[in-house]
C-alpha cells in the first residue's frame, strides 16, 4: 500500500483510525476499508495478539498499541495519527457482564474523549457501533424515526447517552457523525457465551445443547456483512443513525434447528430445556430503509450461508 | 480535625471527595461540609494555587493533586480516597469558550469515568453541579418536574447527557446519585468576564461600565449559599434533579444599579450603550419548590446584603 500520510503531520483525507479492530464485528471492516482505498490505522491493546487478520492484511494496515481507557494514551495515538475518519467498535467486551457492568460508563466517556481528542486533531468524519439495546425493545420492528430511544439496560444506556451528546456536538463542532445501530451477529471468532458460536462448537464436538423454547424473533446478521456494512457507512457521508441488520425476522429456533442440520446433528439440540430469560423481549426485527436507501448497503450473504461459512470456520479452527 | 480513615484501608462513611473546590463556587462547600462532620478530600490541578480558602480550613482538609481529565491519575486518586461521598464541581472553566468547546465533551467523559471509580471503590452518594442551562430556554420559570430538558448549547448538553446516564446507572449499580442545577450566580474570586465581578471591578476603579439594557430577567444566587445548598443537598440524601437558585426574579438592570447605588458610583453606569447578545433568553429563573421541601435548603442572602459583601471582598482584594 501506498503511504499517503503527508510528511509535515498535516491529516489526510482518507486516513481513518479503526477501534476495536480485533473484535468480532470490528475485524471484518478492514478488508473493505482498504479496498475503498483507505489508509487503514488500528488500535489493539498492549496484550492482544495479532492474528485477527491474515498477515497480508494487517501488513497493509498500522497497528497502534494503545488503552483506549487512558484517556492521556489515546490523546496521544489521535495526535500522532491525525485521522481524517474514525471508525470507534471498542467497547466493555466480557459477555457476561455486558448489559449490566459500570465498565460500560468508562466506555461512554472513552468514547466521548476519543472523538474529543478526533476532532480536535482535525477528524473530519466519525463512524461509531452503536446497538438496537439502545431502543425501547417493546417495540418489535426498530426504526430509527419512529422507535422511542429508551433504553433497558446499561449497555444500551451508555451507548444511547453517548450517542445524544455526539450528535449534538457534531454539527456545532464541524463535523460529521453517523451511529450504526447493530443487532443480532454471528460469524467466524464469535466469543464464547454467546449463541451461535455455543451451538456451532458444542454440536462439533459432539455435545448435546440444552436451548430454551427459542420462540423469541431475531434480527441475525453475519459480522462480515456488518463489517461491510460499516465500511459503506464511512463512506457513504450519511449523517445520523442507522440500523445495521437484514431486516428479516428469524425465529430463534429456526436459526438452531439451521444450524444442527448444517452439521448434520439435529438429534443433539434440546429445545425447550432452558427457561427462557427473564425480560427476554419477543422480537426485535430492524427496519432497514435507510440502510438500503440512505447508506446503499444490501446484506449480501443469506443466514442458511452465513451458517454454513460459520460452521466451516469453526471446523478448521483450532479445536477448544 | 479527627483522622477517621481506618488503618485497613476501608472505606469510611464520612469522608468526601470534592472535586473543582477551588472554583468559583466549589470553595463555598468546603466549610459547610467541614461544619457537618465530613472528612473532606479536595481534588486541585498541580498547578494551582492554594489561596482559595483561609489555612485554617485549608488544614482542616486533605489536598490531592489530580488532573481529572487524565482518566489513570483520576482512577489512582479515588482508590487512595476511598471516598464515600463525592460532590463534583470540576468543569471546563474558561468563560469566552464555556458554552461552545469541545472541553465540554471531555469533562462529560472526566465525569463518567470519576463517578464510574468512585463506585468501583465503593462510594455510596454521588452529588454533581449541573445548570439551568440543561432546561428548555423557551420557559421562564424551569421547574424539576416540568420543564423539558432540550439544551441550546455543547455546555448545557454535555452536563445533560452525563446526568442522564448517571441517573440511569445510578440505582443499577445501587448509588446514589444528586444533581443541582445552578442558575445565575455571584460572589468574591468570580472569574473575570463575568457580570458582577465585571461591573464592581470597573466600579470601584471609577471605570464607566457600558452595558446592554438588561431587561432580561435571571435568578441571582450568592456563591456562599450556593456552596451551602450543595452541602445540604449531599447531607440529606435525596435522589434526582434539585434547582440551586433563590426562586426570586431579578431584572438584570436592576441588579446592576443596585451594585452601582452600594459603591456610590450609578453615575458611571451606561444601560442600553451595549446590543444584547443573540438568543439570550428573556427570563430564566428557578422553582425552587423541590430545594425547599425535600433538600430543606432557604437561601439566607438576599440580593443586596450578597452584592454589599462581594462589593466588600473586592474593595479588600489586592487590586487589578
Amino acid at each position: 500500500m501506498i503511504d499517503r500520510r503527508t510528511q509535515d503531520g498535516a491529516t489526510a483525507t482518507n486516513r481513518i483510525l479503526v477501534t476495536g479492530a480485533s473484535s468480532f464485528i470490528g475485524r471484518h471492516s478492514v478488508v473493505p476499508l482498504l479496498q475503498r482505498g483507505y489508509e487503514v490505522h488500528l488500535t489493539v491493546r498492549g496484550s492482544s495478539s495479532r492474528d485477527f487478520l491474515e498477515p497480508d492484511i494487517l501488513a497493509r494496515c498500522r497497528i497502534h498499541e494503545v488503552d483506549l481507557l487512558d484517556s492521556r494514551a489515546t490523546e496521544r495515538c489521535v495526535q500522532n495519527v491525525r485521522p481524517s475518519h474514525l471508525l470507534h467498535f471498542a467497547w466493555h467486551a466480557d459477555i457476561s457482564t455486558r448489559l449490566s457492568s459500570p465498565a460500560n460508563l468508562k466506555w461512554a466517556a472513552a468514547t466521548l474523549n476519543l472523538a474529543t481528542n478526533f476532532v480536535t486533531a482535525g477528524g473530519r468524519r466519525i463512524v461509531v457501533c452503536g446497538t438496537c439495546a439502545e431502543y425501547d425493545w417493546h417495540f418489535g420492528t426498530l426504526s430509527e424515526d419512529e422507535t422511542p430511544l429508551s433504553p433497558a439496560t446499561l449497555y444500551g444506556a451508555a451507548k444511547n447517552s453517548t450517542h445524544d451528546l455526539l450528535r449534538f456536538a457534531a454539527p456545532r463542532l464541524d463535523v460529521s457523525l453517523a451511529w450504526g445501530r447493530v443487532f443480532s451477529c454471528y460469524g467466524s471468532s464469535e466469543p464464547a457465551g454467546r449463541l451461535v458460536v455455543d451451538v456451532v462448537t458444542s454440536l462439533l464436538a459432539g455435545r448435546t445443547v440444552a436451548c430454551s423454547a427459542g420462540q423469541q424473533i431475531r434480527d441475525y446478521m453475519f459480522t462480515e456483512d456488518i463489517g461491510c456494512a460499516f465500511a459503506t457507512l464511512v463512506d457513504c457521508g450519511y449523517d445520523g443513525a442507522v440500523n445495521i441488520g437484514t431486516g428479516v425476522p428469524v425465529r430463534v429456533s429456526d436459526l438452531i434447528t439451521t444450524t444442527a442440520e448444517l452439521i448434520g446433528r439435529p438429534d443433539l439440540i434440546q429445545l425447550g430445556a432452558r427457561a427462557p430469560r427473564p425480560g427476554e423481549p419477543g422480537q426485535l426485527v430492524a427496519d432497514v430503509t435507510r440502510l438500503k436507501e440512505k447508506v446503499g448497503y444490501h446484506p449480501r450473504t443469506d443466514l442458511k450461508t452465513g451458517l454454513a461459512r460459520t460452521i466451516e470456520w469453526y471446523r478448521n479452527a483450532a479445536p477448544r
